[in-house]
């Protein structure tokens, strides 16, 4: 017969999930009720209220999607694509490749628009496919790209986007309140995120906002949304205004109970706080990697603070370096995927994570792991170089 | 600015979400890991066999969806039915009507087979169903139609089903571990559930079981399964088998970690003994609410110990009565839906809600209640009627 779980304590700083705060795995602890009750509709209503503030969106339809970012993502084309319809997708790491998986799987037509992974989507080339290809009506990008550590520039994107009068789909699952996300001033029309990364909630829900253009292209398609889960006709019925409410689906009661306490966090510290947070700390930690001579594979100004992507320095075992960080200091990084599995670690700085002490511990275990492999790294300059930002920033 | 949500305590007698046992609120507090680590390969690995336990399964692909029952539902079709697939759906409920819209959106061509909402699928009209229509190569229906209380006999209509050569969907939402569900004697295909039923977990998850059978027809599929996040070629790259996981999505870890502390409460008190405290409390409160003159919707032989769904006595607002429980006593019983709007109260004994104290306090709070709104009710009655039952259960 199997125990209860009871999971050692780990620091987590790959590309999420992100350490959870104490106070989000407490919210989720208190007692279940009614998916209808009146208690957990104003609950609700405040979830609502609160994803449109770190969203800086006024859009109605702002509301956590009852499953992963990838339902996010999913929920964000089925409702909107119909077999036939062509879609421009952006892709310059896994997360687009997604994309352009989930638009075919829909019978949808792909524009492939491609850019080295690890560098940001080229403006240039989507205004090209813009108008090479006047007749596809939406625009997918991912915002920050979880896969390579990238940051494109969304407000660029939508601009062009929206100039050309087609729809933009955006991806803020590695973004949302780690860096700017403002969906209205963007002239974003779709965008979706994650709980698991700067939020710093558990995994399980993807925030989503839908503004009145994408609206009316759901309200007037001729054929039914694929998903009846995903339907956002129906789970506007739920999710609604006012006291009545129809029931869809059971709402996952304590996983909002996260999502309330992680936003009430987020809007506590401040957008533009926890923003320089996650900037200062991402400085802080490439001076201390660089030091060490690792090397980032994104150049400076296209970089994610809450997501560091770094090469494996040569002769190392990659896996083995992951494995001893955990066992030996309960840290975890994260590996690469897709073209770049074997290739690179992904350094997560994000939400709760996204803390001094973290940086510390990741570049002094870094070393010590890498010297244990006998790696050519520079010892014993890593910590000061990573010190003076900081004492930088006081100044 | 609003504070973190401290949710007043309910006593969960509706159709789901049902009361959480203390111990699965804790699980679910503790701290969050990553989805591939170790640790966590190893709770995936337990979850998966305690689910073969509950299911009465020997299905390797016996697992999880990573969001709510209806998501469990989509999952088994979007993964079986590809455009003019014929499914023959039997309803005798909202639940299957779910199911038949499932179908069309993907474009599948429905043979509905109806019965009286409030009674068991016909057996004799899917037989019908499968002579009529030859090249219908799924049915699915409800075990526990969670909509009326309705419990169809799932051995019987399994049993048509693979006499036929058809595979079987079957939805056990409701039933699992509050009735016996016993899917390889069945001989069903396809099963899925929920958590927040009588494994008295959070909702947000749907485990789900499929055999060999099912799985050579998904993997021989010419197009490509609708939906990404739930394609399950994909899914069991992440929940197969051995140490190396492939990434898909970020599991909802904390959900998970409820989830096994719910089987683990499961299996520690017995399936059989389960199921025989389930039926003993039904018992009890049929006594009881009989004795205070509600009538049962469904017929003796067909109901479900953990769902009891009674008419509304006349001239009740059936609202205000329930409104009036929840703020007088902090008690939560269900409204009728679909085309039983409004005409029935559901009254859920399920998982841990599932004990005498729960049954006592909902009879006499119904009394005090109703008597309160001038219904003609038998009054001083209903707890001896139910006690009754107590004492010859003992004996």
């Amino acid at each position: 017969m199997y125990q209860s779980f009871n999971p050692t304590p780990r620091t987590l700083m790959g590309p999420g999930p992100s350490d959870v705060n104490g106070r989000v795995l407490t919210a989720m602890a208190r007692p279940t009720i009614g998916h209808l009750d009146p208690e957990f509709i104003r609950l609700m209503d405040e979830i609502k209220a609160l994803l449109q503030t770190v969203f800086q969106t006024e859009n109605e339809l702002t509301i956590p999607i009852s499953a992963p970012g990838s339902a996010g993502m999913e929920a964000s084309f089925v409702n909107l694509v119909s077999p036939g319809d062509k879609v421009i997708v952006c892709q310059n790491g896994v997360f687009g490749g997604r994309m352009a998986d989930n638009v075919r799987r829909l019978g949808g037509q792909v524009v492939l628009v491609e850019d080295t992974w690890g560098r940001a989507v080229d403006p240039h080339k989507l205004q090209h496919a813009l108008q090479t290809h006047p007749d596809a009506e939406i625009v997918a990008f991912v915002h920050a790209e979880t896969s390579t550590g990238v940051m494109s520039d969304a407000a660029e994107l939508c601009g062009l986007v929206s100039d050309a009068g087609r729809l933009s789909i955006v991806d803020c699952v590695t973004s949302l309140v780690g860096c700017e996300v403002a969906v209205d001033d963007w002239g974003a029309d779709v965008v979706y995120s994650g709980t698991q990364k700067c939020l710093s909630c558990a995994p399980g829900l993807s925030p989503l906002t839908m503004n009145e253009r994408a609206i009316e292209r759901l309200k007037s398609r001729s054929l039914p949304v694929a998903s009846w889960f995903l339907d956002l006709n129906l789970v506007m019925g739920y999710w609604g205004e006012g006291q009545t409410r129809s029931y869809h689906h059971t709402a996952p009661v304590n996983a909002l109970y996260g999502l309330h306490e992680s936003l009430l966090i987020a809007c506590e510290e401040g957008l533009a706080q926890s923003w320089a947070r996650h900037r200062r700390n991402h400085l802080a930690l490439c001076a201390g990697l660089e030091a060490l001579g690792l090397e980032f594979i994104v150049p400076e100004n296209e970089r994610l603070p809450q997501l560091n992507a770094v090469g494996i320095p040569a002769g190392v075992n990659e896996a083995l370096v992951r494995q001893q960080l955990l066992q030996q200091f309960n840290l975890e990084i994260g590996a690469g995927i897709g073209a770049l599995a074997g290739k690179i670690w992904r350094v997560g700085l994000m939400g709760y994570a996204s803390r001094a002490e973290n940086v510390f511990l990741c570049i002094s275990a870094l070393e010590a792991i890498l010297s244990q492999n006998n790696a050519a790294i520079n010892r014993g300059v890593a910590i000061d170089a990573a010190q003076a930002i900081y004492e930088a920033a006081q100044d």
